[in-house]
């Protein structure tokens, strides 16, 4: 019989990543029945704690399904038929998401830079002036794929000034920067656990504003409900009534509140602080190396991945199977038409953001270039990043 | 500030039930990047387990959403505008049922039975004779809220004399019977992992015949297709490329696959023979203690749970209320329509579906029905149920 | 190959005993370097904790290997050639004693009763008056074996009036009953982790009064030092240093704090009343059944298990085996010289003592007595000990 | 309240070393009562991996104590009043042995060098040579303190030569080199779980030769017995009729069988070779630092952890508390008298032993240098350790 494939030590791609020991450890409480007090406490707890995380006072939304599906949800929920949606472009997940608008009825205005770029708010101020029928904006926040991440809050505050509604995919953006619903505009946001949060893949992680509650209920010919696509279902079910339009996963929900307390006992400032220090001192730690950046300029480097173009004479397959093979280091590759083009190093949540990570996923990286002959000087990468990390202090709150 | 409310010693609820200790540990296993190879094959080997518990060799598919979901997609993906359903109702599952069908523009002819009956095979023949246009029929395989089961297989033999495609809601019907889409002809059947496997809740476990296949190709105006509710994606994806159509639930994956293991060590047979031993016991010890069983006949009767009619004089509510605070046993109320009527003692799963637990749990209804004022006699329930066990066996193969 | 045997459903042997989810849990934290600063403060806390759990303020001591550890190094560090020890004997633990008393270099003094029995302080004042020469009283509060206690209060009370020091042998008496070492004259107590307090075994958990102390540095020839026998090299390196004499078991300490914070949680009054109340439920069960209680009177029947005689014409052996292999409940035989003459029901700490765990026990032996042709009336065991029950409320504080 | 310390990311010490999740999930089995058939056989199949483990066919015996206890119960169980011992001293924990020597009768004979240099065989014999009443020669394999080990297979061949018996501290030896009780000459052998094999602290491994159980027995004036450190009652109990002197760690028993699984899973040769390779790895590592090894030859050197002498200028206790507290890094200092003198770096077992943590742990240490104002080159050791390991391989058995 084949051996089965020994598991990686290090989980360092772009999500799901790896998580604490004590997700784990809490996500392995006892199954309990859905509607047993104790957890419908947790539940209520868990969103109460969700809320702190994404700082706001908006409702919450958790459904049951990972992030994909808040996303479709949001499309299929909002979108009524001939409604004019601007859909900035910046990426793959951005481009994506023109697929649920025109499948949910939606007319898409587009607004496009190349992948490695990130959108010019202005241009969607111009964007906005010149189509005044537009209804809805669509934004991924944080472009996974690309590593780069777009200037959501002036965005969501041109957006709001055409009374337009937003849509923004924030799934690997809560926790990478210091957002808020209410200052950035967002009227309906997804996030995901298991990526800057350190959680586990299997939950939509949404806020709703006011406005796009009422969105959701004008929606023609009607509401959508009774789907497990309906954001209306946990309205009418879970905030007004403590219950379930069905089961959620139990299990989930236990990694979930696990995740949020996690991240609330280290304070959000400092938890997002971190995310961006680690990602500043992987960007050194490539450069050092020499390599070259996907992002066309670091300041729209996502915290969540370091995207790397793939040097040439280096087969990016073979480079990475290298790492995870004889080094047992997991990173991702580009993603869609990505592919073959860069790849990513991952630096999410508590397990992944980290000095001690970091070293060993670029240690690994310069070990795997030179296996693959690739004229590097072994350590000067880690050097590099170990160098931006000066004020590191676990303990302290530096 | 509140105290939060103390966990119950045994969740013997109608699902999410109870899992092994074993399972809770499994599930703990690091998360693996979907892409991983490792999670790769672990999802393909998983997969291999979930067709030799459904005893099948069609193709299976786990959705990443609890068993709604499945049947959600089972209604989206197949059903054309004008469709014409055979739906069976015998619960409130089956009736829910006909709000997918009619939400996906399907047609419902409904053969109804009241609550506590099954449906009589003869009159399906009797109804697809009537109504010669009829393209598909739905049926609730075990109806959890009633605590009964429909002769599934007798109805698929006669739906394929017509040439009608089936959709078997067997949620809760998995591990309770010895079933085989093939010999019972279910075209489409969807499971769930937290039911009568004494899984985690969050997948929908499918099975899809070459015939369901084609249907969902074939529907009108044109396949299901990149969508949260997209079975053909998992084809596209998952059953010919081994990608994923979207970021799958880890954990649940790992707690499926040691749930599948577990009930393979046991073997299909001997597992089933174990649920069906338990719930008979069950049903022995509630009569013997005056209490009325809710299904009009034994033979209908669940595997899954013992659904017994509230007894004249007593709250619902406060009877489970005192199981679960006083005693810490967590026990199901009816569900839908039902609620009130009826409550539920669950033995789903290796977890629940043992002479100890239904031991427990028999004597701590005694205890709260004698807390209440009920007569009773304090151990004649328990004493009924264990009569019934006499070969029951851990060890042997009995 | 031979397949391993199945494990047990319910361990409810006479120690060590199944423990909780949570402490499972909270033991399977990641492993620390005993000198890690979070280490040595887990260490110190669970300490602080102990003493709560004595509810004494002498100095308690944790020795790192299972309560026999504990019982021997009592003996070896206190114990000068020659030095007159009463012994008081009222089952296997407490003559076993004796070979360490002698080992040792003392001289004994026995008071005994039948295995069945317990002490009479007045017997006490009696051999006290009788042998001025004593030095040292050696008690068994718990014999697990027999499921008796001894009057340890008066004991002590009597002994600290002949200026005799006491060593006890708590080990599953600690959780049973609201003892003190203040109050009740205990010099040198040794309890375990895996009996009354439901932990898991590997520690020996100690108190020590100053004349305690004392009488360790004034052994002859020499204090006993540089041992892991040593009580002594525990007070110069942790009590009076923070360092450890040498690397303790670190995931017993895990799992020691855990349940020791679980203990805490409910309460001590509330949780010994537990264990009695659960205790006393056992005792009406068996009787009900026409089984007759080893322990002489039910005054000195022990909190921790209950001791029961093999009834005429049954194997104890094969009732147990039954039990177990049949039914997946483990319990105890007697022990030592009581092999064969008792059985013992085990309802040590929360996981063992609840009103399900017990009915569930109860049910399974009556199930296996019926097995083995033994006449009894199935449920009349549980009912009686559910009658015994009225008053459990697991969230109130009844 | 005082924040608790936060719990360091890796735990890189000198024992008890971090271990594998693995490792922490079999330990969290349920605790089963030690005579359960279930827990007799977990017992005896993990003896039979430890023989496998320790590739001999010796009996082994598993002490329910760190391994401190194993090497007082050989120097108990085999010395009697006036034996003469040459007891070889490389370190502290070789001159620590003398206590016990004394302290259970013998006389020792010291053959000593300094603690940064190991034994000469041909010393050894001169040493027997001059020495002919010699009955015993006891020899730490592996000093731990000083990172260096002795060439104990070339002593215990000429110990036997001339008919003198071998005590054998092994406790960081076992997994490091290949070694074979046998082939090596070790008569009583002692191990720990905690250090080269990655497991958890609690336990005495040991191997016992015939001619080391004829010496046991012919102790004077009597063999010992009835003790927690007798290694005869393990004999009479466990070897000899499946039964327990005294109650057994279970957690640590099951942490065990996992640890030796995982360990026999890899290979003894691949398993020795994994740790030598990462000991020579961090070696360059440290070179290229400028710092010093402790060890007087590289050919001494330990596998188990690197002793490097502290530079001049830097505060070790500061350096180590930078690691620690700032980096989450945890190593251990200079142990009894070389306190101050060295720190060592660690890398046993599987989840020290390995490139990425290696990096990780260079790479902090550099860090922490360059933060007390140490000069050196960040990411210089990180690389030459890395260069080091061009051959390692995950998957492979290269």
């Amino acid at each position: 019989m084949k051996q089965p494939t020994t598991w990686p030590r290090l989980n360092l791609a772009a999500g799901p990543v790896q998580v604490t020991d004590k997700t784990l450890r809490d996500a392995g409480r006892p199954i309990l029945y859905h509607y047993d007090p104790a957890f419908i406490e947790l539940f209520a707890r868990t969103s109460g704690l969700l809320q702190e995380v994404f700082r706001t006072s908006y409702d919450v939304v958790i459904m049951q399904g990972e992030a994909i599906l808040g996303l479709e949800a949001a499309a299929a929920g909002l979108l009524s038929p001939g409604d004019k949606v601007l859909n900035l472009v910046s990426g793959v997940f951005g481009k994506w998401f023109e697929d649920f608008i025109h499948k949910y009825g939606g007319e898409t205005i587009e607004l496009a830079v190349p992948y490695n770029d990130a959108i010019d708010p202005e241009d969607v101020r111009r964007a906005l002036h010149a189509n005044p029928g537009v209804k809805f904006l669509s934004v991924v926040h944080s472009e996974t794929p690309s590593g780069t991440h777009n200037p959501v809050q002036a965005i969501g505050a041109i957006a709001h000034e055409f009374g337009v509604l937003t849509m923004v995919d924030t799934v690997s953006g809560l926790g990478a920067e210091l957002l808020s619903p209410e200052e950035w505009g967002m009227d309906i946001a997804i996030a995901g656990p298991q990526k800057c949060l350190g959680g586990t893949p299997g939950l939509s992680l949404m806020t709703i504003s006011p406005a796009g509650w009422e969105a959701l209920q004008d929606r023609k010919p009607e509401p959508l409900r009774a789907s497990f696509l309906s954001i209306l279902d946990w309205k009418s079910a879970w905030l007004e009534g403590k219950r379930f339009p069905y089961t959620p996963s139990v299990s989930e929900m236990y990694s979930l509140e696990s995740v949020l307390d996690q991240t609330l006992a280290v304070g959000m400032e400092r938890f997002v602080d971190r995310q961006q220090t680690i990602a500043r001192a992987c960007r050194e730690g490539v450069k050092a190396l020499g390599l070259e950046l996907w992002p066309a300029r670091e300041e729209i480097a996502a915290a969540c991945v370091t995207a790397v173009r793939v040097p040439e004479g280096i087969d990016d397959a073979e480079l990475r199977g290298t790492m995870r093979h004889r080094y047992g280091v997991m990173i991702s590759p580009g993603y869609g038409e990505l592919q073959g083009q860069l790849f990513r190093l991952g630096h999410m949540g508590p397990a992944q953001a980290h000095p001690t990570t970091l070293a060993a996923q670029l240690a690994i990286l310069e070990r795997s270039l030179c296996d693959l002959g690739f004229p590097i000087q072994l350590g000067a990468g880690v050097g590099a990043a170990m160098a931006a990390l000066g004020g590191w202090d676990d303990e302290g709150h530096g």
